[in-house]
């Protein structure tokens, strides 16, 4: 097997993780800046319905070998370290509104 | 790029959503076996999320150029027509037991 031809592909498939990626990071973002606004409920759930989503996506990588498991995890990790930080600012959001 | 390569990507891509695909053939499976059991509620949730999850590792594929939109399309069709099939068999379940 070439190993340029999979590394392309690679390459490809990981760009193609961290742009899904950063869509998730736009829906934390919009919600970071609403945080005073009148709450949506239903954003956790679309947030963990996406995560999910690229968690397949990253998966289904790994077992194809484009990827590897470590680069598959930082990819989640840090969309988690950013819900996580999501999370807490609702919370003192709404300690302070409430 | 070898053509070579790419049809073995290919392959074990098909290979893989397939597999994964019939995990989902698995769980309508049971589920028709037991329609005279005391329903699950939460059947149609879990096999919604299990769709979502192939749906977004088959769009991932066809970005990757992996799979054809023809073949992904195929795969998740011939899922629907399962799930009409259970989602018929068990209002009629319904009807007969109500």
């Amino acid at each position: 097997m070439s190993i340029e031809t999979l590394s392309e592909q690679s390459e490809k498939a990981y760009a193609l993780l961290k742009e899904d990626a950063n869509k998730i990071v736009k829906l934390i973002e919009v919600q970071m800046t609403n945080l005073t606004m009148p709450q949506c409920p239903l954003y956790e759930e679309v947030l963990d319905t996406q995560m999910f989503g690229l968690s397949r996506e990253i998966d289904f990588a790994i077992r194809l070998k484009l990827v590897s498991e470590d680069d598959g995890k930082l990819i989640l990790n840090e969309l988690e370290r950013r819900l996580s930080a999501l999370h807490d600012a609702t919370m003192r959001a709404k300690e302070a509104n409430g």
